[in-house]
């Protein structure tokens, strides 16, 4: 049985490169940029008016001139025009270019218009003031968005600000999600005594679909020639699958004899921790293989602890560790490192995490009121409040 | 003028009820559920095993018995069997039914199976151990996930395990974009001298796609029979209009007059901060509009600050404030509540908010090497570092 460290270590050792697709900008969001991404033009990528008002030459206003005959107007979206009489004024418009000649926008707050002529109500003014320079915030071909960013909102923005309608992310892996275990029936179906339904398929699922992953799922019975067929074709045919139970020591967990036998490497199987001990990891040339434990929250947890940051790292995503302060005392005897729920709470720039105990890995209903998992490291066994630990949310 | 806590309680008092509706449970992350999930059954729903091993009658072992002749198995997904004579065992897998008669299970690791005799190894048995009892998780009836919680990946399993497989959840609202600007040319476009391409339509439909809310788009021209024709048609069809630009006091920002006539009542126009001053906010019967100011830091800030705070109460979600302790002293003179763009760092348990200074609110590109804004308050010129104000994430 290996340490979470070292099972972590391993995994992150051996990441897959899916590859580089181009989709439309606009379907980007949550997909990881690989291209850098270089301004086209300079931005602003002329002298902008900032504010609505009239521009004028400070020289003017410098030498006494208070009121300015208006010459003319510029609105945002047209061809630069030019202040004939540097002892006149331009109506200009927040987004215009600013006309030739002039140099300075006093904003029609501080001006009284009347009969065509416009005078300036304020006794300071500021040279170039209210005019956002020609690349003053990044001059053509500066990098704007580095390869390996997420993309988000904010990048969406500048990707159509530069014209990059179609964008170069990493591909998504390809991923069957796996459940096995003769108890489990379908959502729809009313489960006899001694069934239940399965859920665990649908948890991975939408935690994948957190990463952008679009996934397919598939339940196969315990039934060791059936499992081996289907897993030699799946191995094929995906770049990831997640298993969702048959790992552990029972009679009908098949999963690792049947990896072994289509010539899935095994790196590790059992990992130092509470829950999701069971943990099986391999791989062939083409696939990586995860067989999560079928307790719900042994699942849930080997997913995010495992699968992300295997995910993030084969697509270059660096991703910043976050830390919590426990709010209560937590003793865990057991030589584990212990995946303790929790549920998170912001005091004065504190990240609070309140251990929730729930009644063990079965106990799904118990991940609904809680956030995160902190990880207590397993050469400790008295955890005190005010103690930090990293954790791993998962709202 | 109005301050921000103004503006955001008119706002609040202002929501609309958009329905409810139902969907498959699959597609339903990320949405606001409407209804109380109630256990169906007692969980676990029966006496479930734990461990895979063998179970036995404990007394047969409080009274000196190690080795257990094996009768059967009882595997997940089988009726429960019983344990015909008291002093044999039989073999269990995690996931089964406790057979009949017996209490214990004693975990394969401690236990050696020879000729059909299983031997307890290990001094020391707990009654009952291993076993998660019928109930203990919840009762039939239990309430397991409240009304107008955000459904994520702990909750689809939650109600896939009872068969929840249809969901009632809040309807979104029917939302357009509108752009206007007449400098603004499309993304694929090439922009001539004095235009730039659209971008904040797009940054607000992946903020929106953030809420799992689908929208769509428009550009209207500078025109006001345009515009007035066009937003009439709007108010009709939509629960909301989010506007970007034409709000200030430019010539051609002809949509507060637009609204005016079209007898949209207007709330606010123009909240004291920076940046996203010229804000305006009106509502009709059926629709509410949001009129952000064009700049792209402004209808940026503006979407997080008033739409996301009146969209989580429209479909009764209470959020929780974030807030983060400043790493720099910041000055800010104006009497202006300041968004301050951050990077935000977690360190041992604390949220650090280094201020990036950006060139004022057309700076699209700064908002990619930031992750908030931190809301500093009107009546105070100096932040020190240390201090702690709250935070608007946007990644």
């Amino acid at each position: 049985m290996i340490s979470v460290k070292e099972a972590k270590n391993i995994i992150l050792n051996s990441t897959q490169d899916f590859g580089v697709e181009e989709i439309p900008f606009i379907k980007s969001v949550g997909r990881i940029l690989k291209e850098d991404i270089l301004a086209d033009r300079d931005f602003p990528p002329f002298n902008r008016v900032s504010m609505d008002g009239i521009c004028i030459d400070f020289i003017a206003f410098k030498n006494g001139q208070r009121d300015f005959k208006v010459e003319g107007i510029q609105a945002a979206g047209s061809e630069q025009i030019t202040l004939q009489n540097k002892e006149n004024c331009i109506e200009v418009m927040t987004g215009a270019v600013l006309p030739n000649n002039a140099n300075t926008v006093i904003r029609y707050e501080d001006v009284t218009l009347k009969n065509g002529i416009a005078t300036i109500n304020i006794e300071s003014v500021e040279e170039a003031k209210n005019v956002h320079d020609k690349g003053k915030d990044g001059k053509v071909g500066d990098l704007l968005i580095k390869q390996n960013t997420k993309i988000s909102a904010a990048e969406i923005g500048v990707l159509a600000t530069v014209g990059k309608s179609v964008v170069k992310v990493a591909k998504q892996p390809k991923i069957m999600i796996v459940s096995t275990g003769d108890e489990l029936v379908g959502v729809n179906e009313i489960p006899l005594e001694h069934q239940i339904r399965r859920s665990n398929v649908f948890t991975l699922v939408s935690l994948l679909e957190r990463l952008h992953i679009l996934s397919e799922t598939a339940h196969i019975t315990d039934d060791k020639p059936v499992l081996k067929q289907k897993i030699e074709t799946y191995l094929q045919e995906y770049d990831v699958l997640l298993f969702s139970g048959a790992v552990s020591k029972g009679k009908f967990d098949f999963l690792p004899e049947v990896f072994d036998e289509l010539g899935v490497e095994k790196l590790f199987h059992k990992v130092a921790q509470r829950p999701g001990k069971p943990f099986f990891y391999g791989q062939t040339d083409n696939c990586n293989v995860f067989g999560f434990p079928g307790n719900p929250i042994s699942t849930f947890v080997n997913c995010l602890a495992y699968f992300y940051p295997w995910y993030y790292k084969s697509v270059g995503l660096e991703v910043e560790n976050e830390t919590a302060i426990l709010s209560a005392d937590v003793t865990f005897k057991p030589s584990l490192t212990y995946f303790l729920q929790v549920k998170l709470n912001s005091r004065f720039g504190h990240l609070i995490a309140t251990p929730i105990k729930g009644n063990g890995s079965g106990d799904l209903a118990s991940l609904v009121n809680t956030d995160a998992f902190i990880q207590l490291p397993n050469d400790i066994t008295t955890f005190k409040k005010g103690e930090v630990f990293p954790i791993i949310r998962y709202r």
